[in-house]
């Protein structure tokens, strides 16, 4: 037999030491070499937040095996039967030689190691934006063990009393709520409209109320001038309307870019989306290079384009996919990415796959039909909790395009259903009837995931007038004023309203009191309650007894993104 | 226009008012009504278990919608417009005449309802047992309200001390938690093999020992010979061994009869199963009657065969299809079953969709390959729970037949999303790279489906040469020995091990230590640790060092079902 192949990995994260564990187990007579820039290895970067704000304490349960071995090179030569170099960085590809240089980042040593095939998984570093103040000492990113480390040291010694979170994304939002949870004063700026972009607007409302309930202050629509120090520290963070925010600590979360410098600067292709372009083999442009993580372009499943999808668990699929690859030559493909998400913000969840309605109409699609659907997770008996789930759907095919949820409820079953039933390219049709598992502790007797696709299959056929909060607000503020029926009881209605003028009727009573209404079969009658399905009974009712133009409003009043009287 | 349609529904449960309430909406203009032999109506039957246990005190929460209005004739003619009639038997369907004959229960009172589609929701009744002693005070089930109430009754007054729960299904299994929640010794008798025969044996033990660590007692393999009784109150439960149990109550759990006396009486077809034979628009042999619920066989969505499936989710969503066709003509058809069910045992939960390995051999697939893989539910750091699954595959074709799960961790989303793989009739192969939901509070990096599906490649690629638990006892009471190789650390087997004459080697130290090996390169090992993780990459050490017989305990110490040294 020839020589053992010698296959090394750079990038020594997630993507990283799959990819290479992947290999060895296939390959176990192969040499196998992962170099990392950082002290650490297969750091579970996703729990950063959760260590910082104090949910756990044991700083190495962020480095090690389930069985609490940590993952050092130690680990990896006897466990995995792998060479690990840590503190050792990668500074050039010779493709044509087949070797890295490496530079030992302690004693600046340098050596050529060679290789038959090499898998890069440089990862993505955070955004920073080029503005004034950014080198003080107070602005920092939460991406890497240091980053960790220095964040809970603030929250460990408890002086610092203000912080400024700049990005209203997935990380944006972790961060606010470690660092709430640590007793500090928190903004988070947002320069688009709303915070979290996986979300449409509405949703993402929900949220932003929910974030503000928890003492953190959200700004949104409003750009980074740059930060403000004395003496090197930083003391305030200016916008670019002028605003001063005072504060001692400042977060950058305003995205990723990929880590493609040694790629290109060796000449592999760059993809569209300036990720390292790789085929469904996850082999770059050089065939005996293959590329994964947060540093590539992936295929979207649903609409065929390249994106990325900077994601801890596509990082270790990816991994998986090129390690068997390289071990024992092409035979797996990875088929790309749905954009699923999800993230904890304070007491709701959030999360979504497949297409928002904005993408989804950004992407080109004609005929897109959307659905809002509050409702209970479980019995109220059975202690439940609310979700709302907007559902994104190809009204000439009926295919489910995205779904996306948030609540206190359990959105986490949710979105993994709708995300099996992206994968599975399931219509509405397929989900109306779907078998799931029922038992009060569970779920209700109908599934909210269920409850969902039967508003939107009566909204496809005609039978569910809806109408979005975010269209009935236009036409208000417009001046065009429907006639408002709220069909809750007089008990709920005094605890929680809208307050637009709406009429309270109970849905119990509107049979009997049909007079109340306007007498012009014509004019526009939206109805609703707590999350409409009583607005429902109340639409088939009114639309029965002859009126001509009645909505319901999706979501009722728990979906409501606005402001509330009470 | 014609005369207004009338559609009649019997039985006032879960099906029946759905299917009366979808009716009324999508034809405003018909008359429908529901008649219904007990005083309550729309009763969350799935509840009674938790309302006997405790769980919740306001018996009106299992008749109440999500806002607190009692479901009963008030509400249906105000909130729907339609009539109910509860205490109100029918005793006869004239199919000629298109009539039923109803019987108030009060007053005795008997008339014949017109009838121009009827839709038949009888649902089913407990199944009894032809013994002695039946009708002594003391034996009951949980099916109706009636039950429902004595058995709160009997937590309320705190006096009965024993009791013996009979079938240790489902309901069995529930009754008992729930009873043992209420102070009350607990025998649960099944005369199968094993509890809870939706799953297979394995995962069946493991729920049946932790039933067994709440204090309940449970004994399989036995047949009930009759209860005992003096003065027509019992007093012993006495077993075809001979065994009495002495008990003050005992309650029935062995399965439901459809309700076919009706269908059957006037002539409908009944199916091979014991149900009403349905079409796929629920429609009976005759046309102008649909039925629904429990009362109906139903067809099996993978085998194609029929089945009964008496499930309060399935039941709702049959009543919702024949009422849309009881309205506007067929015109939406319900698809079947497979088979998904979900219980919560004590502090564990249980779940299955699809078919059981016992299963798919009864129905005959030949190629039928198996993997348990027991792992955390999220990383360790954010509270963790342990999950035990076994995932059924068709080998012929990779199709995923079946998933199984039990054990602490967050079982319903994985029998959610293992439904939903299903009924989009995903192979093994769509599933290693699904793109889920993943951050620290909810899941894995790679989520446990994930990595089930990850386990079942490699075993269908044969790259893990897994042995079951029970297959390696099998092989330990026919006295062969294979070399049993314990890898987890010397903590943990301390405090928790199988013993069955295991060496212990650490994984980190096994590459130093193949000397303590058996030598005979040809010699079985079973490599195991705490869920088989390890054990994995101790079979790839050993084979990548030469030895040729190399297996790995499926589940590890964790899915181990029989007892355990410590």
């Amino acid at each position: 037999m020839a020589e053992k192949k010698r296959i090394v990995v750079i990038g020594g994260s997630a993507a990283g030491p799959k990819a290479a564990a992947r290999a060895k187990r296939l390959a176990p007579d192969a040499e196998v070499t992962i170099i990392q820039k950082a002290p650490e290895m297969s750091m579970a970067s996703c729990g950063y937040p959760y260590f910082v704000g104090g949910v756990f304490n044991n700083r190495n349960a962020l480095l090690s095996t389930p069985y609490g071995e940590v993952r050092d090179p130690h680990f990896f030569v006897n466990t995995k039967g792998i060479k690990a170099r840590t503190e050792t960085e990668v500074t050039a590809i010779d493709r044509a030689a087949r070797t890295v240089r490496c530079r030992d980042l302690n004693s600046g040593a340098v050596d050529e190691l060679p290789y038959d095939t090499l898998i890069i998984a440089t990862g993505a570093k955070p955004r920073k934006p080029p503005v004034p103040g950014i080198d003080l000492d107070g602005v920092t990113t939460l991406q890497s063990m240091r980053d960790a480390d220095f964040l809970r040291r603030i929250r460990d010694e408890g002086t610092i009393k203000k912080a400024v979170v700049i990005g209203g994304g997935l990380i944006g939002i972790e961060t606010c709520e470690a660092l709430q949870l640590s007793g500090i004063d928190i903004t988070v700026i947002e320069m688009l409209p709303q915070i979290l972009m996986f979300l449409d607007w509405e949703l993402a409302k929900v949220l932003e109320n929910h974030v503000r309930s928890k003492a953190a202050n959200v700004i949104t629509d409003v750009k980074l001038a740059g930060f403000l120090g004395e003496n090197g520290q930083l003391k305030a963070v200016k916008l670019e309307n002028g605003t001063e925010l005072p504060c001692e600590l400042a977060v950058l979360a305003i995205g990723v870019i990929p880590n493609i410098e040694l790629a290109q600067a060796t000449g592999l292709e760059i993809g569209e989306t300036g990720g390292i372009l790789v085929n469904e083999y996850m082999q770059t442009s050089d065939p005996n290079i293959y590329a994964v993580g947060d540093c590539v372009e992936l295929v979207h499943r649903i609409t065929g384009k390249k994106t990325r999808a900077p994601f801890g668990d596509l990082a270790n699929l990816e991994g998986r996919v090129a390690g068997e690859n390289a071990a024992l030559g092409n035979c797996v493909t990875f088929p790309g990415t749905i954009h699923t998400g999800i993230c904890k913000v304070f007491d709701f969840n959030a999360g979504s796959t497949g297409l928002s309605e904005s993408r989804a109409r950004q992407e080109g699609y004609q005929n897109i039909v959307t659905v809002i659907n509050a409702s209970l997770d479980k019995p109220e008996f059975m202690g439940a909790k609310l979700l709302i789930s907007k559902m994104v759907v190809d009204g000439d095919s009926g295919r489910i395009l995205g779904v996306q949820c948030a609540g206190p409820g359990d959105v986490g079953k949710q979105i993994s259903m709708a995300a099996m039933a992206i994968l599975g390219k399931l219509t509405v049709a397929d989900v109306v009837n779907a078998d799931l598992p029922y038992a009060p502790p569970f779920s209700l007797a109908i599934d909210h995931f269920i409850a969902t696709a039967h508003l939107m299959e009566n909204k496809l056929k005609g039978r569910l007038n809806g109408i979005g909060a975010v269209e009935l607000k236009k036409e208000l503020d417009a001046g065009n004023k429907p006639f408002l029926l709220d069909v809750r009881t007089p008990g709920e209605f005094e605890m929680m309203r809208i307050g637009i003028g709406e009429t309270l009727i109970p849905i119990g009573d509107l049979r009997n009191r049909l007079g109340d209404l306007p007498q012009d079969k014509d004019r526009e009658i939206v109805c609703y309650c707590k999350i409409s399905l009583r607005g429902y009974e109340a639409a088939v009712l009114l639309n029965a007894a002859g009126w001509n133009n009645v909505k319901v409003l999706e979501g009722g009043v728990m979906a409501w993104p606005y402001g509330r009287e009470k």
